[in-house]
This record gives C-alpha cells, sequence and structure tokens, in this order.
C-alpha cells in the first residue's frame, strides 16, 4: 500500500485467487475449471472474421448474447445483464445495493470475494454460521431486513438449499436484494430461475467458468427484474462500458448453442464426483454431499494444510484454506476420470506414509 | 433507477458511449477505432489451441503479456498494471487514489467519463477550464494539491502538451498522483513514459483501442512506480482478479511483437489526417491541431448539431455533444482514405444544400 492510496483502504484485504501455476505441470483440481475444452462450435465461432473485427468496439449492450441467454433461459432481454466473469457481477451487486444503511447478510463460510467487497465499500455485514454440519439454515436470512447474497450450492461446501427455501427468503426480505450466486448449479442442482418472473428482488447469478467451460473466456451474467437489471447496467456505464470482448462474446452464442455438449460433460462430472466420493469413503474420509464440480472432505489420518501440501508435492492441486472453522477440509475439484485416479492414487501413498 | 438502489447514487448520470450501431452499414467516424484489422499475427495467435484452453481461468498476474509490455517500453514488470479496457484502469485510479480529502482536477472540455467516476465515488472535483483556443495551460495544474488527470493528447480537442510541462505538473504536485492518459498518443505525439523511473507519482494510461487496432479485445495499460501499480493490483484483487481474457493476452502478445505494421498504419492516418484537414480547410472549416486520430473542427455554415444529424442521415457517424462550450464542433474520426473521401463527399453535399 503506497502513501497516495486512499486511507478508507488501510484495512483492506484482497482476495487471493487459487493457484495459477503456469507452466501447466500439475494436475489442477483447485480452482473448479471443468476438465473438457470448450465444444468444436467455439472454435469456428472464434474465426478469422471476427479476429479480424477486433479494430471495432464491441456492442457495448451484448444484444446478441443477451438475446441468446434470454432465449435459453425464457426470460426477456431485459432480464440479462453481462458482467466480465461473475466477480465482476458480485462486485457491481455489492455496490450499486448496499451501504451504510443498506448492509449485507452471507455465510461464514462461504465464497472468500464477499467479505473483500464488504470491506472494500466499508458495509455492515453480518457473517451468518453455518449450523451442525456445515448446513445453511434458510431461516437465518428470513426477514433479515439486509441485502443477502448465498452462493448455492455453497462454495466450499458443495451443499444446496432448495428453490422453495430461497423462495422463502425472497418474500420474507422485499424491500431488500437477494442475490443467488449459483456459479455451480448445473452439476445437479435446481435453479431458482423460475423465480424471477415474481419477485422484483431476485437476482440470480450465474457463469461460464465451469459448466461452460469457458474461464479463459470470463463471463458472467445476471437475470432478474429489470429494475434491478437496470441498476447494475447503471453501475456498468459508470465504470466500464465495454466490459464484454468481442471474442467471448461470440464464444458464449456457439456455448448456448450447443447445451447438449457441456450437459453431457456434467453428466461425466457427476459420475466421476460419485466415483471419487465412493473411493474416498473406502479410505476413511469424510466427504459432504456436493451438487458442484467440487466435493469438500477430510481425513482424521491427515490434517488439511498436511494433505494439501503433501498432494501439492506429487503434482496434484487441492485447495485448502488456513481458517478456523474449515481448516481440517480440502476442496476438491471434480476432473476428468483420469484426473481423479491420479488424485486418488497420491491420496492412498500419502495415507501409506503417514499410516 | 430502482428503490433498492443506494442512495448515494441518486445523481448519477452514467457515461454515454458513442453510438455502435449492430447493422455495420455507416461509415464509422465517430469512436476513434482504427480503420485496419489487427496484424495478421493475431490471427495466428488466437488459434485452435489457446481455443481449447479456454475451459482454465487466465493467468490473474498476467505475466507473459506484462512481460511483453515491459520489454518493448523499456519498464520492469512491476511497473505494468494490466486492465480490462483503459476504462477499468481510470476507474481504479479514481477509486484508489481519490476520496473526500483527496480531491481530483481535470480538464472541464475532456474525456467524458472523468465527470462520471468523480460524481460515482462523490469526490470533490475540480474542473479547470481550458483556456482560448481550447489551450491547455499547464500552470493551472502545478501545485494544485489534487490529484490530476489529464488526457494527451486531449479529448475530444487533439492537442497536447510537451513532456517538459507534465514534468512540471508532476513535479509540483510530489504527494498526489498525476495520471496522463495517453489514449491516442501514438498518431504523432510524444509519451512522457521516459518520465515513470523518475517520479513515483506518475501513472502513464495507455490502450490497445486505437493504435493498436484492438478495441474489441478490451485491454488497457499503466506504467508507473511499484507503489501506485501495487495500489492499482488491490483494486483489482478486491474486485475482479481475473480481469484478462486468455485470447486477448495472446492476441496483445503478438501484437506487441508486430510493432511495424502498426507504425506503418499509424503512418496512413497522419497522413490522412492531414488530407482531411487541408479538405475541410478548402470547406471553410476551422480544425484544431490535431496529434490524435480524430479532429475537432467546426464550420460557419452548419453548426455541430446539424453537421452531425446530416451526416447521419448520409451513412456517416462523427460525434457531437449538446455541451455548450463545445457545441459548434464535431469530432472526427480519421479513418482509411476511402472513408475520409465519402465523409469528405458527404460535407459538400450538405454544404451545397444549406449554402
Amino acid at each position: 500500500m503506497s502513501r497516495f492510496l486512499s486511507r478508507r483502504f488501510a484495512d483492506l484485504e484482497a482476495y487471493v485467487p487459487g493457484e495459477q501455476p503456469q507452466d501447466m505441470q500439475y494436475v489442477k483440481l483447485n480452482t473448479n475449471e471443468s476438465p473438457f475444452p470448450p465444444a468444436p462450435a467455439v472454435r469456428e465461432a472464434v474465426n478469422a472474421l471476427e479476429i479480424d473485427r477486433l479494430n471495432l468496439y464491441p456492442d457495448p449492450e451484448g444484444r446478441a448474447l443477451r438475446e441468446a441467454l434470454a432465449g435459453h433461459y425464457g426470460v426477456g432481454m431485459e432480464n440479462v445483464f453481462l458482467a466480465n466473469g461473475s466477480d465482476e457481477l458480485l462486485n457491481y451487486f455489492f455496490m450499486a445495493f448496499c451501504d451504510g444503511e443498506r448492509g449485507v447478510a452471507y455465510p461464514a463460510v462461504s465464497y472468500g470475494f464477499y467479505p473483500v467487497y464488504a470491506s472494500l465499500y466499508r458495509l455492515p455485514a453480518q457473517e451468518i454460521p453455518l449450523r451442525e454440519g456445515f448446513r445453511l439454515e434458510p431461516g437465518d436470512y428470513c426477514g433479515i431486513g439486509k441485502n443477502v447474497v448465498i452462493a448455492n450450492p455453497n462454495a466450499p461446501t458443495g451443499q444446496t438449499i432448495s428453490v422453495e427455501e430461497i423462495e422463502g427468503i425472497v418474500k420474507s426480505n422485499p424491500d431488500y436484494v437477494v442475490m443467488i450466486d449459483e456459479a455451480y448449479i448445473d452439476f445437479g442442482g435446481e435453479s431458482c430461475l423460475p423465480l424471477v418472473g415474481k419477485y422484483e428482488n431476485l437476482l440470480v447469478c450465474q457463469t461460464f467458468s465451469k459448466f461452460r467451460s469457458l474461464a479463459g473466456g470470463r463471463l458472467g451474467f445476471a437475470i432478474g427484474s429489470p429494475a434491478l437489471i437496470g441498476d447494475l447496467d447503471m453501475m456498468k456505464y459508470s465504470t466500464n462500458s465495454y466490459n464484454i470482448n468481442r471474442l467471448t462474446m461470440a464464444a458464449a452464442i456457439a456455448t448456448i448453442e450447443n447445451d447438449e455438449y457441456y450437459v453431457n460433460n456434467s453428466k461425466r462430472i457427476q459420475e466421476n464426483r460419485a466415483y471419487t466420493v465412493s473411493e474416498l469413503d473406502k479410505l476413511g474420509f469424510e466427504t459432504l454431499p456436493s451438487k458442484a464440480n467440487f466435493i469438500f472432505t477430510r481425513c482424521r489420518a491427515v490434517d488439511g494444510g498436511t494433505l494439501y501440501r503433501a498432494l501439492k508435492a506429487r503434482g496434484v492441486l487441492v485447495r485448502h484454506w488456513d481458517k478456523p472453522e474449515i481448516i481440517d477440509w480440502c476442496r476438491v475439484t471434480i476432473g476428468s476420470r483420469e484426473q481423479m485416479d491420479i488424485f486418488l492414487e497420491k491420496v492412498r501413498e500419502i495415507l501409506r506414509e503417514v499410516g
């Protein structure tokens, strides 16, 4: 921090993204990427003609892509907002709707960027503890009188709440915005998108980074009432009007048009998840039930930090946090069957050594 | 604005980008894009292999691209910050360094996004009038005791101040950040980048959107002292860690490696600028001397708004603002010789009709 930085950031601790080693030598199970490349149609969409047009600005309204998303989800274009990754979208949510008077509540164990935004905007933030077994109790958020953000499935636990439970939270906070972060919804969870038409105060956030194999393209989107989408637009046009690049828009439209490819990939990931959990069970691990493309697991024989480091030394990256509530646990992305077999083999090796 | 939006944005007026008609039927001289496609090497860089890796996050530190830029400009990697377009960078500048105590000054006639950021962050902003003939008087900024942002060349006027004049401003405000926005520097201006090593408080902002034919890719960058770059990094890691997508990074590296192609394009644009100005002279226009890829011009026979509308009706888009100080004027991007000939032909047609 330099002597030029505004004093309001004196206590700010920035987000620390998962390791992204650039040498590519690891089995990367630490940032919940898809193990599958984009659909072949994406390669065709990002073609010479599109590249030759890069001298021109993209459509700041992203109409073609918003239309594709609106069609896919059965909503209107006025219900769709595009962001340069869902982090940008979450930033706009905290910026637009939260302030000293209108605070925000989120689970104490959840996506690590929420407290960073709360700190950045100096918000009165209520971190609500999870219950026994990392269970999120929807009742804790009903009538809370604050904006709410909940990841569903939650990260890093992978656990979900039901659409009915979400509806209870949304309905009981009619004067506050409820943001449901569905980054991991397409691996077996049930989306609350059908509620959007009924509630003016519901925003649903999704991403192209996980299910849609486009983490490298940077694209997130929100679906919500035109009122809330209009506010997000105001944030965008007051910070960065041209936030989505041309090639990502072309890639994303091709992605939407090839949904079956991604649905099949998700089925494979769900199979690999079941397989990985059952193998870990045999090794004495405790794994939370997950509807995401990752699992949250711990082993009595090796603590989380040791397991993380031992795996890293063997070329496998998983995610571990030095946070008291979750210090025993590791989050493991579900990749291809081959990746999971390497992971399991290394885990067995580590257990043999400590055993 | 919905009833959910934070009250602090009650007076916010968002930026209005230049028209971006998606049907492509206009001769587009309104948003200062390059008329030339990216270098052929960009097409090779955005290849199937890169596209197939879009399932993986980009390097959040953008090391390969920062290294290429550092090498090109003879600075260290720790002097380079990457942004999703220079607007994102400007947003981080206003966010990081300005607050109620540390205000900001900029020219009253300049890039229209500066007052939007000032309003967004509710900053004490001093808009300093230009002098006779839209001349920016550097002395107005010396020892001003505020952060300063100056576009050089200025927009929409195209006029420049010298490196010595910039040094005077930087030197006389040692406790404040001076941001020089060099979006249009590569069309005949002289960059102040050589000053970066000497002054901790200087930030230079550039973009790939103009000279480098990559407006559709969204890439801006800052070069400055490691102290200031560290602060910008803190803003990025507190809002959107993965702000640059993979394909743009690949395209940008190829761009840097093919500088000659872009230097040649700039020469053609400078020739077309001289040609356009001399043709407009013959038609009785008054045009400010420009070192940018646009000119700022007016005609006694037709006011700025009328000229803008008459050109648009004839398929040529230029930029006009309903702002009292500049209401007579139009900003015209310098495109290809063919585009400028169409523009000039339409102007002659309009003058004959009013004449």
